[in-house]
């Protein structure tokens, strides 16, 4: 990892029998750091979004896992296991839509399957999985931030969407990633970051992980990067992706499609970051995937409070489709993949 | 006017004895009209943006100046003329920014010095000189809805930003105007409102107005425009404008130049609405208008708390500019102008 690191959004404490994450909920007001000592504490903070971003989700439900079981370890092997996959259960219940929650569990309550010995060998065993899936996180996410430094130029004014950074992840983001390598590395190099309506998470959590790490950031409306553009204050442009099909076209956060076309328009290069588990090989191509719609009150109330006309239709789906030509190359853990995109079964 | 007209934003009550405006401040969540009937009420209301929209302020400070002098009728001339220039210099000073009020404010002025007669005369001047600038600006935003009607076709899908409407005018507004007389001439017109950050104007005041009058509004936050045009799901863009120039440059509200660039890149029309007094001949290119920054905790806070690292920079420039070579035509009260575009001095 670079010397000049971001915050560590997950990690072990109390010798591996707690979670330390930083409380997401109350980002940017306050820097509290949680101990999550049982399951109850574990599930509620995947619920309430004190831990957010897919792979930060799967670490903290994998260590979870195994930090719930501690005072379990002189049961017998078989009640050990059960009582394993119910707490997996519980877990997995909390967050259904990402698929790296589920993925981390299973992976983890599959390794305590396949030891010998006692369920403190099973414990011991569940616990060293949990950290190799925080540990390849943080090289995958070193990995794209290596393949991704060379891209930007010394003084480098990045823009970016939403939070796919240090905070989402285990290790230094995805879109991030490059920025903070390149920084560790000496260059100099400043960050434009979208608000991100509707929930802020430009304004709320990209901002404040990359000034904690002594990276200058200016926050702006979503809609201002346009202009940003025109007045040449954008060098280059990475964002994060939800998910990448076969052809190239990249699912992300509502908004991603509008950078890309202003980013086209200005002869912006457009980078999109992300592992290659993102790939989805299944489907030829974005129009095929389906577009979450989600609660209309994330756009019409602030602080509960109505800002809409009742009587108006609310959109509010949760990503947009960036079609593959508009796409620069791909950041990776596999190094950075330029255009012609085939990540379909070959 | 159409008879499916929106709501009446400024007109008189009480016999010309008040100022009757609807309380913007109250909106989306309660429609409240005020009369005022005071100085200090016609300046609060002016101050604290119960009243907003240049047109809008200029109509009521022109109100107001009348409604403030009625008790003052029995005084000598030369001492109610003092008091009438005491009272607008008061009115002026409340927002200084537009143009519109002290214009508006000069205009009933000198229509009281050129008034022959008693101090009661001249009042009655004042009443009707201001009821002129209110028909006037409503006969304009008249003749900015008939000429922009027709560029719409039935069953159009027009996207508009900020609140460039009824609400900011004594009439129909002047980006919304098309469409409200295309919809009184029996055309289905549906909107699609940006919200407009960081103050949601399109959420709180255009979704308001339109739904009010029988118009279907869908809100969507800025960043969703892109992937609402990609989907085929607009047909025509309206926005108002701040101030055009010589060569037909638009500066308007912060994120109309984005939306520019995104109709261009899929070949939708793209229409700027304002009467032919918001032209400044006096710049000849949109690069010499100076842009206005505003306070940053418009972004960086929601109802008063934080939602972005203290470390961070903010930009709020409150417009941008869009260059001509992206607007298809200027909807003006005198006309549909096409290019090529030169409004300065011949």
């Amino acid at each position: 990892m670079p010397d000049a690191g971001p915050i560590q959004s997950v990690r072990w404490a109390a010798n591996q029998r707690a979670v330390r994450i930083i409380d997401q909920r109350r980002l940017p007001n306050e820097f509290v750091e949680l101990d999550l000592t049982t399951l109850a504490e574990v599930r509620e903070a995947i619920q309430t979004l004190a831990v957010r971003g897919a792979p930060a989700i799967g670490i903290c439900g994998a260590m979870g896992l195994a930090v719930s079981l501690a005072g379990h370890a002189d049961e017998s092997r078989d009640a050990f296991l059960a009582r394993a996959r119910d707490i997996a259960s519980d877990i997995a219940a909390t967050r259904t839509t990402a698929v790296n929650l589920a993925w981390a569990l299973n992976r983890v309550l599959d390794r305590a399957g396949r030891t010998q010995g006692e369920s403190m060998d099973m414990l011991e065993a569940m616990r060293q999985e949990a950290t190799a899936i925080l540990e390849e996180d943080r090289a995958m996410c070193l990995r794209i931030g290596e393949a991704g430094a060379d891209l930007l130029p010394d003084g480098a004014r990045v823009l970016t969407h939403c939070n796919a950074g240090a905070l989402a992840t285990g290790g230094l983001g995805t879109a991030l990633a490059p920025i903070y390598v390149a920084s560790s590395r000496g260059k100099k190099v400043c960050v434009l970051a979208t608000e991100t309506r509707p929930l802020l998470q430009g304004s709320r959590l990209t901002a404040w992980e990359l000034t904690r790490a002594g990276i200058p950031v200016t926050v702006i409306t979503d809609s201002a990067a346009g202009s940003r553009m025109r007045a040449g204050g954008v060098d280059v442009c990475i964002v994060g992706a939800d998910r990448v099909v076969a052809n190239g076209d990249v699912a992300n956060k509502m908004g991603t499609y509008g950078l890309a076309v202003l980013a086209r328009h200005h002869g912006i290069p457009f980078y999109v970051a992300m592992p290659s588990s993102t790939i989805d090989k299944t489907l030829p191509s974005g129009d095929r995937i389906t577009i979450e719609e989600r609660d209309p009150r994330e756009v019409s109330t602030l602080g509960g409070r109505s800002v809409t006309a009742e009587t108006a239709t609310i959109g509010n789906a949760a990503f947009d489709v960036t079609p593959a030509e508009l796409i620069t190359a791909f950041i990776t853990d596999r190094g950075v993949v330029s255009p012609p995109y085939f990540f379909g079964e070959q």
